[in-house]
C-alpha cells in the first residue's frame, strides 16, 4: 500500500497510533491545530508545525518570494489563533536547491519579517540545508496562552451556534485565477482573490480575543476547507454540524469573478481551503452578545453559519433543505 | 548570486542579520545548537530543528527506514544534549511522495519510536504533506534545562582544556563504506562504522550530566566535524583552540577499515562530521576530577584533546608540531 491510498488523515492516525500520548497535566498531543506543553502556573505554550513544498503548495512562477515568506509564517500563526493563543517565536527550516538566488531568499525573508514584526513574533532559530530540486519551507511556531483560554476542536456541544470570522472561498478563487491562466488579471476583484491566496489575512487578534470567551466551546481555522474543518470539529466533539450554505459569507470579489468564469461559488467556499478564517462553536444564548462585541472590537461582522446538533457528520442546507451533494475538503495525499 | 556561493553559514548570517533578536530575559536566539525560551522560575526550554532530505542527507538504498527514523530523531536529541538539556517533546514533519510505501513509513516510525521510548521523548505533533519527488523529514525537539545548566558555544576561556566524549570519524568511515560500494561488508568493523553513520549513538545522558558541571564553560556536538565545530566554539567565544591530533580518539574499527582501504583517518576524524560526540571546554584545574567522575558514571573515557588559548582560529598539532594542512568541516551548500 502507498501513502496515496492512506490519505493525509489516515497517515496522521497511523503516526498517532504508534506513539503513546502521555496523560500528563497540561499536555495535549497530536490531533488539534497545536500541541500544548506546560509553561508555568498561569500559561501554556502552543506549538504548531507547517511545511510548504514547491510544486505542491506553491509554484515559483505564481507567487512572489515576498508573499511566500509572508504566507509561510501566516499559515502557522493561524494555527496558534485557532487555539486562542498569541504567537511568540518562529523557527524557520529551509531546504534550498544550491542554485536558489540570494535575491529570492532576501525577498522571502523580507516577507516573513514584515509579518513577524507586525505580529510581534521573534525568529528564534531554525535550520538551513540543501535540497536536490524543490524548495521546502518548514516552520514551527510557539505561542503562549492562558491555561483557561485554550480552545480545542473537541468541545462543541449540541445547541451551540457555529460562527465564522471573515469569509470563505477567496483563496480558492485566487488559486483558480493563478492556475487557469488568469494570473495577470489586474482588476480589483482578481487582485483581491490572488492576494487572499498568496498573502492571506491571518486572524490572530480575533483568535486571541475569542480565546478569552468562556462561551466558546471549540475552534479551528479554515485550512483544509469549511467541509473538512467542520468535520474535524464534529468528529472530535462527537456531534453533528449543520451548515446553512445561504449564510456562508462570500466576498463581492469572489462573486464577480465567479460570475465571469462560471465558477461554483459554494464549491469554492466549502471545499477549497486556505482561507484561514476561524470557525467556532459557542453557547447559543451568548450569540448576540458575542456578535455585537466582535463588531465593536474588529469593525467586521461575525457570521452565524449554522449550529451543532446531536449526531454525527456535517450536513449542508440551502433554503432550509438538506443538500444531497457531498462536499469534501482538501487531503494532501489524495489531491 | 546563488546560495551555493553564500554557503550554509553565510545564509544563516543573512537570516539572522534580517531579524532582530530581542534582549529578552531568558531568551537566546539564532546561533547556538538550540534556542532558549523562558519556561518558569527554575527552568528554560531548549528548541532545535533539523531537516534530513533524501539524496542529500540519505539515500533510500543505503539506509533502512528503521535506522532513518532513529537517526532523524537522534540528530535533534544531540542538539539538546549539546546545551546540557534533557529532550522532552518531538514534532515530526514529513513531506512524502504519494508513492511512498506504508510499510516504509511504518518502519521509519518504529525506528523513531524506539529511540523516543528509550529517551522518554513524547511525539507531540507535526505535519504531513505531499512531496513531488524526495522525502524530507523536519523534526523539532523541545528539551528542558535548569537555567544555570545552559552550556553555550560562547563561554570558552583561555586556559580551558578541551574534551571529547566518545570518538570521532566512525560516521565518516561508515559513509565511505556506503558510498564507495562496500555497503554489503558484514565484518564487525564495517558493521560498526555503518551503524555509527546510520544509527549514531546520541550522548544525551552525558550531555545532561555535563550540563550540571559549573566548570564546563562551552559545549557543542560534532555534527559538522571536529574542525568546523571547534571553530564554532572559537569564533563564538573569541578564543583560539589547539587540537592535538595524536589525542583525538578513533575507534579500532575505523583503524582497521582505514588500513584496508587506505583512508586518511585524521581527515575522517576531523572533517567528516555526524559523529554526535560532545566537544566541550572546561576549567583546567577541574580536568582530573571531571575525567574520573565521567569514567565512574559512564564507564568510558573522556578524552582531553586540546586546549583553549588567547587568539583566534583552530590550530592542529601532531607530536607537538603545528600541522600546516587546513582541515574543514561540512558546509551543506558547498559540498
Amino acid at each position: 500500500m502507498q501513502v496515496k491510498n492512506l490519505g493525509e488523515f489516515g497517515l496522521i492516525q497511523r503516526i498517532s497510533g504508534k506513539f503513546e500520548s502521555p496523560d500528563q497535566q497540561g499536555f495535549i498531543g497530536i490531533g488539534d491545530d497545536c500541541s500544548v506543553i506546560p509553561k508555568d502556573d498561569l500559561d501554556s505554550y502552543l506549538v504548531t508545525c507547517d511545511t510548504l513544498v514547491e510544486n505542491i503548495h506553491f509554484l515559483i512562477s505564481n507567487i512572489e518570494p515576498h508573499d511566500l515568506g509572508y504566507k509561510s509564517l501566516a499559515v502557522n500563526l493561524s494555527d496558534i489563533a485557532a487555539m486562542g493563543g498569541i504567537p511568540e517565536y518562529a523557527f524557520l527550516s529551509m531546504a534550498l536547491p544550491v542554485e536558489t538566488g540570494t535575491s529570492w531568499i532576501d525577498k522571502f525573508l523580507d516577507g516573513l519579517h514584515d509579518l513577524a514584526i507586525r505580529e510581534h513574533v521573534v525568529l528564534a532559530g531554525g535550520d538551513t540545508t540543501k535540497s536536490p530540486r524543490n524548495i521546502a519551507i518548514a516552520i514551527t511556531v510557539i505561542g503562549i496562552i492562558k491555561k483557561g483560554n485554550i480552545k480545542r476542536r473537541n468541545g462543541a456541544e449540541p445547541g451551540d451556534k457555529l460562527f465564522l470570522t471573515g469569509s470563505a472561498g477567496d483563496s480558492g478563487g485566487g488559486l483558480r485565477l493563478l492556475t487557469e491562466g488568469h494570473e495577470n488579471e489586474a482588476d480589483q476583484s482578481a487582485t483581491d482573490l490572488i492576494q487572499a491566496h498568496n498573502r492571506p489575512k491571518v486572524h490572530t487578534s480575533e483568535g486571541a480575543w475569542i480565546g478569552t470567551l468562556s462561551a466558546v466551546h471549540a475552534m479551528i481555522d479554515l485550512s483544509d476547507g469549511l467541509a473538512s474543518d467542520a468535520r474535524h470539529i464534529a468528529e472530535s466533539s462527537g456531534v453533528s454540524i449543520r451548515i446553512d450554505l445561504d449564510k456562508v459569507p462570500v466576498s463581492e470579489s469572489l462573486l464577480i469573478k465567479a460570475g465571469e468564469y462560471g465558477w461554483d461559488v459554494t464549491e469554492l467556499a466549502v471545499s477549497a481551503g486556505e482561507d484561514y478564517s476561524l470557525l467556532f462553536a459557542a453557547d447559543a444564548s451568548e450569540s448576540d452578545r458575542i456578535q455585537s462585541a466582535y463588531f465593536e472590537k474588529f469593525g467586521e461582522h461575525l457570521t452565524c453559519i449554522g449550529e451543532v446538533r446531536v449526531g454525527e457528520g456535517v450536513d449542508f442546507y440551502r433554503k432550509g433543505k438538506k443538500v444531497k451533494k457531498p462536499y469534501h475538503g482538501f487531503d494532501h495525499f489524495k489531491k
